[in-house]
């Protein structure tokens, strides 16, 4: 199968590495497509970044629809532009706070979230929410550590991460931990190790679910609000954005 | 004040009969500017054509911090882009679902929401949640009427609305009508007096409460989640959207 | 406008305070008539002292309903007898507690409540959980402050106010402050300009909110519980509450 | 022990068939004194009602204080004043809508409230609510019929009852009937013979958990929100129940 | 009335100590049968021993049956088995933890648990949810006091308890205790003197409202999700636990 | 890796089908071994039998504990003994139920559960519940048909089961639907066919989550509540469950 990892923002380097961690969970049959869209920030900290990292990410959803993509995980901890992606896709897709948090439900009694700046832990706090996890959601805890600092040679990023790992396992009652950024999918492993307990990454976590997903041939279901969206004129700078009337499976037929 | 009221959707003679609205209930000082995005979608009735209308409505705000608007309502029942908004505006924002909400569970013990698509309601329900409404929402209810029909001239809309409110009343155990649409806000006192029942059109609505905001000078809080994106690279169609290191409110005093 | 501020306990020192406030902030053509109850406790520091305050605060409502009043604001934040005086006026009324509450939502991600005493933390939360703000509520606290304390020239009320507004900011992960007791009214821009976040009263809240429910003609649902309370026999000292057959509406037209 | 059944209301027919009820699931060493208030409405069918009733209720309680009262129910369906009574109360105070719903709670899989007037069922799912019995409850109906014609000789009104618990059993998917009203304690036999579930009736489920708290010398705890009221000057019609500095149990003694 | 008193775990003393609580409190015509199963673990600190502690409790529930008890007390914290033990008696059935919770909630504002094992505060919390008293619930805290050793002479668990319900009280803002273990019984009136707040224990609470469930004819309900098992062959080393065709009520009368 | 798929009945033509079903869509690389435990009921519809299939479920998990099996579905609807196996397993262990109502929530907005029999719709929606899945779950929908139904040769079970499933999309707003019992595992496909929306069953849906946590070394956390019981004496018919004081891990590698 072939599976698309959409990095929302668009710096390439964390493209690549979150590619190099899905590839290294996925089944020996998937195809694995790590990409940045060609429009967006370079990092996603607000609802700002977010709303404008969107229609870069629907565009690669758009074409994966052209280009055969079975399934899509949406590798950004925000989990933004989902519901628009799942309208748009096919198959299914999945974000990876999604993923991660259910994966962590299976495994423990509660997890705390350890991500990057302050100012994200809201969203965190509403995905939970909204994913029916906040019962299993002890708590949300920032490092303060900018997205980008993680992709820095020689920060200190590391050993931050690990000892906020380490206070919520002592101070939220917590047995698990999930990874709050798609940007610390190389670290799973060893915070893991370090602290005896299931340690989730986001990316591993979504590409698993969505392989489930494409080989159960669950897709995303067509009846109610996340049917195709209605084809309409769209004006402006984003003016490519508007459907065709006759969606791209049949054109791709032709 | 200057309040500026934004249709992110890009049909103007809805915009025009929601300016109207907004100015029927504004006060005398209050000068309403009443605008649709240069960008974005003819009508919004899926998460993608919120997704699309965001950008454009960002840009107006970004335009009215500028213009030296004090305060805005995002006119759309979606409420789309509200915390980004806020992230952006040093004034307060509010959404036209989200102040409808809130003034009808002031007037009764419940209120159902009478929209216009069935794709939408899940959005609604979502909405009501997150603005801790869902206890006072008895209900949500479809027409079936795309936004744009209710602009027609000859069109049957407002006969089934009626209609729909009416047996929202009867089956829903409800007291008060949320109109579901910027759309209906022309429709609004008709069917208050047809139907005997406090019925709030989220336009007049946002627009008075807005106006409650700016004159008791409580602006988004700037403290944490909700504080001016930080700036930083924003590549390909959306690269006007990275914001200036310095706000544009001091170049403003320059 | 006329609107009617009902501080219900009988303290009226208080009252002048609050009916200052809200002048403050009410629109050009809005008149204020702010009062005590001739009958109830001196102060509201517990449910038996609501209990107590209620009939007076109802025998206002009525009289307010025969001098032709549009709309009420019960000032004191545990909000007594809202109910009951929406079941028995025509026209809306708001609690400040509820009022502080909502328009604290639409500013910020979560709001504390500072209080006086300890014992009325409870019936805070209980008021957040019903108006739906429980979700917004990070805290509310308590400066065990008595409520005439802070009518006390020369009290050292105002410090320990403001210094547990900033130990919220710092502990409870809000954004934004609401002022738990009508008597803090006068200090609500103070609190704001020290520590540049909202602070919210519910005094000047409530009376914009009225201002905006009456301009737009939402009055009291009538449908269901907030109908008019059935006419019957009262006994004892409270037996000129028996409300009369014929409600004071069409007395008035004669 | 030394039981009070306080109804709330001034109809003296219905405070006998209460404290008939009461008496005859006492257990033997149990006095009931069964009253009503010398002041108050003759019905309590709305939150005016409630409000008037609740000082009568109040007098009842501390003239109990003097008594030696062991402990009081509240046998009105609304609970009302159930906090300011246990506030005033040295010993234990339960309301018939907790003490039904409670039991009801240990026996069934969920319960249907079957009330009076239908205006009353907002406060009905208020209660169960607030008692955290709302995953319980299936559902709130209403019979329309008012709380005195239970009391008229030759009323249809039990029939009346019996149909609509039946629907409830067969429309809400429960499993257990809760009475709503303190006047329906003399059906409640008859309804479970004829239905064949559990049917619970408030009075007699009030009796016998206040006999529990008691014996097992569970009172109100005074740590907190439910500490005995400051004393404090109350002006007015209701001047007699400001507080003596000292409570009754030391005056008492003397 | 005969009531049985079911310690799931096997060990006797605790067995004695729980029903000598029991008779301290029941009434004076009530016969308490305190017993352990034949079977099953020593102590239950896990679900892994609940598991295997509910069969031997069934059994006895199945014996008590063709006994003539009228209800059953199931005396262990974490109330296993307590949903399958109601579908097989006729009688009422309640757990202590269900029990301490529900009286808890009648006396205070919020309670703290008090338990033994951290590893069984989670179960604690489950049962606050599914009974609806989470929002009683101010806190669940471990002493790290094995079951067994509250059983040991010269053991301190005692002093340790005492000092955990201080601190309850003092950091959660609770005003009440619930103790967590039905080997606590003995330490309730204690405790209770020492700290000034009501203290509940379990055993008492549950023999009280069985005792009130069926001096009220209150049986759980056979309507639905807790009528009778359907009889099935059961097979290997549980085998004697299938069934019989005919409930044993009617075999009993022959 | 080794999967074990423990249907916890003891009909073994209804394993042999959820082993096919569980085969059919594993992995190439993994073993499924698929088993009936040797004690416990022929098939569980109520508490019950719950509670007497869990034994034998955990006699299960403690004999693939010593033959090296990575991880654990267990095929009943009801989840029985679900913590009990996480105490008792090093690796993963997964409910059916529960697998299902996840990967249902990634798919579709809600879903519809269609079961047996209408005595289990209770745990259903407990578990529901308890696993955060309340919110995507419109209805959970019996059939009435008995679990060995299912298995009947020539029985009408799946006419019933599609329409009821029909039904479910026309009535209750789901846009997905989750199969109820491990006796539906082969006809998943047929009724997604029929249907035109996800259907999920939970033995495949279970198959890939664990195969998805094993492959991701995500096992039970050890650290707190699901930690591996304390080894004590179990007396009686399930002496044989004492645990050992050395895990069988270690004993393994002797």
């Amino acid at each position: 199968m072939r599976i698309k990892i959409i990095n929302p923002n668009t710096t390439w380097s964390m493209t690549e590495k979150i590619g190099a961690c899905a590839r290294s969970v996925a089944r020996p049959g998937t195809e694995i497509v790590a990409v940045s869209p060609a429009m967006g920030p370079a990092s996603i900290e607000s609802h700002y970044d977010e709303a404008l990292a969107v229609p870069g990410l629907l565009q690669e959803i758009a074409a994966g629809e052209c280009d055969g993509i079975d399934g899509y995980v949406i590798a950004c901890f925000g989990d933004p532009g989902l519901k628009a992606a799942r309208e748009l896709a096919r198959g299914p897709v999945v974000g990876i706070a999604e993923a991660a948090m259910h994966l962590a439900s299976l495994v423990g009694s509660s997890f705390s979230v350890v991500t990057t700046l302050g100012r994200t832990m809201g969203q965190a706090w509403h995905l939970a929410e909204v994913y029916g996890m906040k019962r299993f959601c002890a708590n949300v805890r920032a490092c303060e550590i900018a997205v980008l600092e993680l992709e820095a040679p020689g920060s200190r990023a590391r050993e931050r991460i690990v000892d906020e790992c380490r206070r919520a396992l002592d101070e939220d009652g917590s047995d698990t931990i999930v990874l709050g950024c798609a940007g610390m999918a190389d670290l799973c492993e060893h915070i893991g190790q370090v602290l005896g307990v299931p340690v989730v990454d986001g990316v591993a976590a979504g590409t698993q679910l969505i392989e489930s997903l494409v080989s159960l041939r669950l897709a995303t279901s067509k009846r109610g609000e996340l049917a195709r969206p209605l084809p309409k004129p769209i004006s402006g700078l984003l003016g490519d954005f508007a459907l065709p009337a006759v969606p791209p499976a049949l054109k791709r037929a032709a």
